[in-house]
């Protein structure tokens, strides 16, 4: 089959791999018909990510159809249709009955496209698949699924939910890539008073503004606009380097919440000698997709409308420029890419 | 009347002051029976707090009896005996409402001792005399009640509630100084599995091991101690600086919680390069005094005995003394320091 | 000054009284600028409340002018527009510290026209003033503000925070009067998937679908309904009969919240032979009011609208009339009714 | 092999019945070492679960070792030790991900005993063995491991858990069977302020006091003590009849929680008359077995010890001698009777 590969710094090629196969009697092979870049892949093909060793498939994120399973399998079958989380998790260890796969201790964890490979391929081979898939009904398109393998439960578990937004709150998200811009859309779900979206670049301040904040300002103007009264409730750090992280901590209010979503590469600082009085909670996470069949629900009740998200539905075989025109995001307005097997015909 | 006043960085003396005046309607003056000489007081004395400004008397921790109040004060009358909060709260603002009371944004939070003239003298102007202070029952003694004034308090609201202590949990304190031990104290009222104390100093990592820490260890000890297993569910920072702070980050488990207790003069290094995926709940807070009823009943119900805090009693006019003997406690073991207005016999 | 007098069961008139006056020091006497009538006081009118004595002025909701403040009143003038709450709270208490006003152990609790003299009369004392109301801002209609002294707080706390109402649960609200109905608003907030409003009134029903109820049903058609999933999340019963909360008990879902919201004058059946191994939390619960100041910021800042609460408008002297058109309510429509000490022009 | 079989009401016999085989993949097949008997099973025995069948097995509760597993399951093999779940889980559904695995939606729930045959016998059948086991560490006893099956989960989760129990608080059981027992044992881990337990057998009264009660008092003598303060702040209902259950409501304090952990088999009267406006939380369980590692831990480390819960140890064929023991329990003392494959030495 085909995969785009890893093979070091900087390089990455769309080689023919070997076809995945039936290591563990839990695995599943699924077909990709539809998968995605994300941030994290742009790190890794940085070399940022050394736990990722060269000749590994990237991707972690898809939806397709289980083409076979190992015997330990018990709820997938050959033809099932499933959203594939970027999570694969052992399902039994301590920390999977609590609900915090992406910690699992049983051997599950991130592993595609990070220690195992990918989902940016034909095929791919999914760990634990019992636990680590999920069913997409038939109504649901393969751009929102893919969008629930790991988009949406981040910008929901580990932004919203860890944040605690709720009604007539004031949020904060700095970082208006895809994470912040669904971090802004599923806030909407509380009623906050208002969501300020923060990002350098025009054409994702636009973005936000289209997607439901009440305001998106650069971040000099944010600081200001904040100053006025108590501060923000809640603030959503979505961009990952020390500059956002404390931009964050200038802004929330005593007794706010700080939700780190980004992932970094740097250390920041923490103004301790400020913030040791001002009751703040900050959280970091790492998606669990454990709020998967929740947000299926609200996408299928039509609460949630994550449509705008994706803005270019590329062929699997473009993998290459899918990663160029994604890196380019902040200067053209990309957001979500979304590579089919079989390319959909153009919404009209 | 006499006080000790701040008259500078490293400058304090017993002296004699006017007599403090009910200048507010809901003002009471309070005699000191017994008052205490807190981390944060040798902060000042240092400098190291510019908002306090020369002339100011010091201190915020008392207990004693009412001899006057305004008359906007409507539960406390002349013959109350109370302890006075180190938070004087307005009770009516928004976030008194909510029971952070630290947060006053009514006029009140951290007042005594910082912003006006404190309880280190033989009498004391309380704003706010009804939600600032809490009558004191006969059976609780003086020792006791003083310690309701914001050290048990702080141990349990700031430690304990916030980093979310519970039976089977491993909780690490980090500096055994008074407010660590009395978080080793309260952390046992959850029956956690294992509570291990950790400061440089030998003769409080005694204290701890006396006073209910199932082990007490140097820092490099505790990092080896703790790279055993998971980590820590809970580490509670009270000691306050950069290399304790960063200690902490370094021995919580995934999914654990940091509660930061210490009063920081310096920035911390966060290292979110390895913390963003480790579902960390980081928080800070100054104590609101909220507990002090619930903390005075588990005194009263016998579930909490905090008596071997006290190491010394000296007589009120010994103030600059009990800085001696506190400031030296690193060294000397030497914990609470109480100073009495009538010194009481020592127990036989 | 005049206001409505129980004589004893079914007995009210509108009859000239002795002016309040100032009686202890924490009272304020407020001009009553906007009263309304409440379920309660049908039930009071009814002699089903044995605590309200013949000779009281009824009523216990009202916005109004602050015209005297008694001495120890630290935060109201003469001339503050305020939110009289229907409940009076000392403040002081353990159970006011913790924010439980309506269950107040310091003197208060719901006084006003229930254990004292109340707001449908021309003017009111209010206990306790400084914990007991809320400044208006001038921006805030009265009909709004009327709403904010009891209704509003009661169907959110007591309705859906004690429901725990998230987004994608299915709400059904028992009871589509003035509280169901502003239940069903709140509800709203939230983004829950389906929100079914229950009740025996056509007009009520039409009501609620009007009002953001995703159906409206008859009690009948509703269990049919549910009985086709897995049942209701929560269920708010806000109609105070045996039949509508055995109704909730058997519409919930295994693991769902039964909130009580109505008051009810007889017990009811709780069928544990069935309920016992369903993992049901049911609450109970009278308002705090500790909700009124965010409540009035969603209405200030736009997020919740409940003009169509009232129906109608009657000057005060109206009283009497008013009770008879709120009463027949569940048949003509009719929902809230104030009464204006001027009334306004109607609204074009 | 030999097994308890029930034959309708008031008839059961140690009968040869066939062994049990797989049945479907992700079954296990499991040697019973040790098992005990229920108060849920004497209710089967009368007939008082329809539900459960002529011809079933009885028993829920089990520790052996495995001796065959279906092709589906992954983590246990023959040889290893288990405890064997009351409840039977899944593992998939949206409620087993929730951890609410004793409302599982995935053909799981109360199997054993109850709708397929069950663990008083000399092998059990196990569905869903990855799910509905535990390895038992050697160090852990068959004893204390048997009553990990369900008692002590069921004490925790549905009583002290669902009551929230804290330090400080008046915690009230009402039935002091085994559960009750286990529930006072429990909530010492959270240094309540007093724990009073209720039963109307002295020689449970006595163990009560033997286990950590502070007072074990007749249900009248109960009402008058607690009449004298603000009441209870938890009751935890572990007797599961209509009186106790009101006796919980009449001495839980305004804003108090009621656990009900009993199995009832009538309705009872729910006073909403007095209680609406108590604010109060009353839940209702079974229990799911998410708290079986935890407590395995508490009893590892020394925090918990349940010992005195068995009373009595039978050998596996002494089934209907067992029954006719606990039975007689409220009037012998009896509590825990566990049935040993191969009967230990007595304790010396």
């Amino acid at each position: 089959m085909r995969g785009l590969v890893y093979h070091g710094p900087a390089h990455t090629s769309w080689d023919t791999v070997p076809d995945p196969v039936i290591e563990d009697d839990t695995d599943a092979i699924v077909r990709v018909d539809a998968t995605t870049v994300c941030g994290s892949d742009l790190h890794i093909r940085r070399g940022d990510l050394p736990d990722v060793k060269p000749g590994t498939v990237l991707g972690h994120e898809a939806v397709g159809e289980v083409v076979e399973v190992g015997r330990g399998v018990n709820t997938r079958r050959p033809g099932h249709q499933v959203i594939v989380s970027s999570v694969s998790a052992c399902g039994h260890c301590p920390l999977c009955r609590d609900a915090q796969y992406g910690q699992c201790r049983g051997g599950g964890g991130w592993l595609l496209g990070n220690l195992i490979n990918g989902t940016q391929a034909e095929f791919v081979r999914v760990p634990f698949a019992d636990h680590s898939t999920h069913r997409r009904p038939p109504y649901l398109s393969l751009d929102d699924a893919v969008l629930l393998a790991e988009l949406l439960p981040t910008a929901y578990e580990v932004g919203v939910r860890n944040g605690h937004v709720g009604p007539g709150d004031t949020v904060v998200v700095v970082g208006a890539g895809p994470v912040g811009l669904a971090a802004v859309m599923i806030s909407r779900l509380y009623s906050p008073r208002r969501i300020v979206a923060v990002d350098l670049s025009p054409s994702r301040l636009a973005a936000a503004a289209r997607m439901g904040a009440d305001s998106a300002e650069l971040p000099g103007a944010m600081v200001a606009d904040m100053s006025e009264g108590a501060g923000a409730d809640v603030v959503i750090e979505a961009a990952g380097d020390p500059e956002s992280f404390l931009l964050a901590t200038r802004v929330v209010r005593a007794g706010g919440r700080i939700a780190n979503v980004g992932m970094h590469g740097n250390p920041a600082t923490l103004h301790l000698e400020d913030l040791w009085r001002k009751n703040l909670t900050i959280s970091t996470g790492q998606v669990d997709t454990s709020s998967t069949p929740w947000l299926l629900d609200l996408l299928a009740y039509g609460r949630l409308a994550v449509f705008p998200l994706v803005t270019h539905r590329l062929a699997l075989e473009d993998m290459e420029h899918a990663y160029e025109v994604f890196a380019r995001g902040p200067e053209t307005g990309a957001l979500k890419v979304v590579l089919h097997r079989e390319l959909p015909e153009p919404p009209r």
